[in-house]
């Protein structure tokens, strides 16, 4: 995607640096930054320079890929199997991250050259399925509509494109006039930060509401259509995400207005029966009491913003039932967000 | 209600003195200021260091006694009615407020005397009004309830013990084991900063949650009941509250939890037949894009939190339709919200 006019991927591998957007410095500042080894790699996924599923995926490919290229002949398996565990202990929740170590170590084992093409394959297949859930989303998009998302899944939690905002991107591209809700999403305000940002960069119309907003602005009829993004989709359709999906899927329900879910094909778990059975991370309550931004003189600070002495509860995802969700949009079609579509569309899943 | 072991009002008059909390400084700082004239005490409603309904109506009922007490004979109706207009012009929205100044104005006309204990009457009704709500409300309250709230109904809303917290108070004190969930009520998070600190002084056990996290909670089955403020009350108990009110009235009902709004008999308005027939405040969207707190090194900053460039919404309330609402707790007992019994209610009413 562009910023300030140039095209831009989260995350890219050029001869043996990987180049990424740190994203610890948005929305104030676009820095892209280069690490050099494996070991810089895995500081910045650690450091979430670069978070979200398909950006990490594609950076602990280029990681491993790093790895093969810095090994020598006489301890070569050795070094790489030990690179390996490195990058998987940076963040051990995220899947797609074993998924890209896995197949750029295995591709080694036949040549460098292999491992490299490997990791190139993982970053343009995200890319292009992000690419492909826009196309599909974006049948759904009539002219003048009004969209509401919540938290960030666009390119910055990819690798280009994103998913619930990939389809808003090429909407607008292809000049339907639309407008877009951007939820605040407390506490990280994912929505009034990262979203916001790569709205304004794209040149689409948007406000940054507050979480607080969303069912007023449904019960005006101010809001013709919800598109989320999935951090794990159970195999009954249940879907977890960022915390106040929910309200906002049950809102839309009760005022009748579409609510999708917008995810690759590696996002359904089918070892998971339903949504009681995804386990929901109790993130730092700092998350809630302190904020950062910027100052009147222009530099970071985090300051505290709820009562001393008070403490937060801080669940990072909550889940949101299947009845609440209008359809799943992937990068094969949109589905029904039920046992049988759900079952037939990983059958025929060749990405893992 | 209690600070630090010490009882407090938010607002009373001593002689010819003001004393009142200055809401803007919590909860970093708790200061009582003093206002010796009724210039200051306009300046302190206007901005802002006494809010809420019930404490913006007593400190304008002492205002306007300050006014009389510091006329002189020969002047005193011209004084009196320009200093009557002047308190009238702070808030004007604040529908108490001129119910106060034309009290305490028709009583100077008999004496001075008489014009303070008038101002001194509105404070204590407040006071026993909430102390009222929280008897009733308390009924409503088991042992071993989670109860959450939103925004700040509490006593600094009012003179003393408040609305939706009224009964809060009540049900600890009585020692029955109960603990509330206080949403953080961004953009202005009168949750997080007001009701914590409330909830904090008084020894309430509590946590604050992101706004997110109601529905979520709710679907888990850890909270019990909602109570909530009012701003306004319509003719058919349609009510108005602050933004996000909807949003957490929708969940409840979703998961079965009894929503209630406490509110006196002023907040009804008999003149709105229902919701569509409040107005809204939409407020600056500065109230979303910055966000003020204590720094590390102890001093207040405020801190742009948003995409630099990008706008926001900012309705300051909502309008929760009755079908939403359990019950309104009010000072005359527990009503549903419908047409009848609020018109029950209102033709008993003595208070205006």
């Amino acid at each position: 995607m562009n910023v300030n006019g140039i095209g831009y991927r989260t995350v890219w591998l050029e001869g043996a640096s990987v180049f990424f957007i740190e994203q610890n410095l948005l929305p104030f500042e676009f820095v892209i930054k280069e690490s050099s080894t494996y070991i810089e790699s895995c500081h910045a996924i650690r450091s979430m320079m670069v978070r979200g599923a398909g950006a990490i995926g594609a950076i602990a490919g280029f990681a491993m890929a790093q790895a093969v290229l810095a090994s020598s002949e006489n301890n070569f398996l050795e070094f790489i199997s030990h690179a390996k565990l490195e990058i998987e202990a940076t963040r051990p929740t995220a899947r797609n991250l074993f998924y890209a170590t896995e197949k750029v170590f295995n591709a080694a084992i036949k040549s460098r050259e292999a491992a490299v093409i490997a990791a190139q394959e993982i970053a343009n297949r995200d890319a292009a399925d992000s690419q492909r859930i826009g196309q599909f989303g974006n049948e759904l998009i009539r002219e003048g509509m009004n969209i509401e998302t919540h938290c960030n899944a666009g390119w910055l939690a990819f690798v280009d494109y994103g998913t619930a905002l990939s389809p808003i991107y090429l909407a607008h591209e292809e000049g339907k006039k639309i407008f877009v809700y951007a939820d605040e999403t407390r506490p990280r305000s994912q929505g009034a930060r990262l979203t916001a940002w790569e709205l304004n960069q794209a040149g689409v119309p948007h406000a940054i509401i507050p979480d607080n907003a969303g069912a007023w602005l449904m019960s005006l009829g101010k809001i013709d259509m919800v598109i989320v993004g999935a951090d794990r989709i159970a195999a009954n359709g249940d879907t977890a995400n960022k915390i106040g999906t929910l309200e906002k899927a049950i809102a839309a329900k009760e005022y009748g207005i579409p609510f999708y879910v917008a995810a690759p094909t590696s996002t359904f778990d089918a070892a998971c029966p339903d949504g009681s059975s995804i386990p929901i991370e109790e993130r730092s309550e700092d998350e809630v009491l302190y904020m950062d931004g910027v100052n009147s003189a222009g530099n970071r600070e985090k300051i505290l913003v709820c009562s001393p002495g008070s403490h937060a509860i801080n669940p990072s995802f909550d889940v949101t039932p299947a009845r609440f969700i209008s359809g799943i949009i992937t990068e094969k079609g949109i589905i029904k967000p039920d046992q049988q579509s759900i079952h037939q569309l990983l059958s025929h899943n060749k990405f893992i």
